[in-house]
């Protein structure tokens, strides 16, 4: 197996902290998404949907899209679940991974995409151009507030999202503050729980990944 | 394990699809979005998050989001798999089912929600409240045509959206053209593989759910 990643990119690097969870080394090819390597000839073949990260099989063959990169690499790494340990904890994992993507990373995207000058009419990434709309931007950066809120009182009285139980949905957390840090938006202060659950996740070896 | 539902609403739609073609019965009680009862005070203590599906579980716990609910029924009813069969397969189910929710179901709710004068202040769903945005709107419609085009594009060689075998990615693709259609926007005459796509899946006795 190998992985195409992008090293600077939030969503590659949450395969990169899964696999080193895993204790899995894996090579990498770079993709220059600055240089729009992305849409070349030879990637578009490898993935269509001109994004990364995308993990190549032995026969050839391709997954895209991080959660179901990291859904097969659990099945074959099964030490370590990331995923849940018994039915309910599997699908508190899925929901809380969900509600990350949806309310964090779709707004730190939101807002970071719609502002950005390269990326006039990249609204969306995949093959297809939208145009920038500023007003998305700013709700992007609305979500955003509501979002480390919610997060801080979610981890009132949670070690992690789901109990004390580290998991996928806490690695998509972790990157999307760090994407956050992109919009100019960083932990609130008076986020206190939020905080201690970053720097808990900070510490962790993969996070270096 | 009983379901809170809402009979008109796409997402809970999706649930008691899946539950027909497991062939599981299982109460239902319905949540009237439309008279705003998924903000009363008894179903905020059961969903914070407002929305549904949710399932109860037999002590009581809930589980919310459509795509952990299904996981977890997945697991406890696991006659006639509907995630996938094998590792491959299930990274590939976890894929298109993610590229449905992403680009198509994400675009109804934009188109929609962001126009219908009854959605004013209420442009997403959850606890938040957020202002329309016309130009979202807009947007969305032009990612349903996008949508359809490269449904109809991926269909070609394909039964399924995972080859032959019928799966929940089929079943979200395929609330996702009945929402589509509160935006006005239907199935493009050009796009044949698509149509047969969906004629196939709208006489399974499912659909009817």
């Amino acid at each position: 197996m190998k992985l195409y990643d992008y090293h600077a990119a939030p969503n590659p690097r949450r395969v990169r902290i899964f696999l080193a969870e895993k204790g899995v080394e894996m090579e990498t090819v770079q993709i220059d998404l600055a240089k729009g390597e992305q849409f070349s000839e030879a990637f578009t073949k490898i993935n269509p949907l001109c994004d990364v990260p995308v993990l190549e099989l032995d026969d050839g063959s391709h997954i895209s899209q991080v959660h179901s990169i990291c859904r097969y690499l659990e099945e074959v790494f099964p030490e370590n679940p990331l995923f849940g340990r018994d039915p309910v904890e599997r699908a508190m994992v899925e929901s809380q991974h969900h509600l990350v993507q949806l309310n964090g990373g779709m707004a730190a995207a939101e807002a970071f995409r719609n502002s950005t000058p390269g990326f006039a009419n990249r609204a969306l990434t995949g093959p297809h151009s939208y145009a920038q709309i500023p007003e998305l931007a700013a709700r992007g950066l609305q979500r955003l507030d509501h979002w480390f809120e919610d997060m801080d009182a979610h981890l009132a009285d949670s070690q992690y999202l789901v109990g004390d139980y580290f998991s996928v949905a806490d690695i998509g957390a972790y990157t999307t503050v760090g994407f956050a840090c992109w919009v100019k938006k960083t932990i609130p202060a008076q986020c206190t729980n939020l905080q201690r659950w970053f720097d808990q996740v900070d510490a962790r070896p993969s996070s270096k990944a």
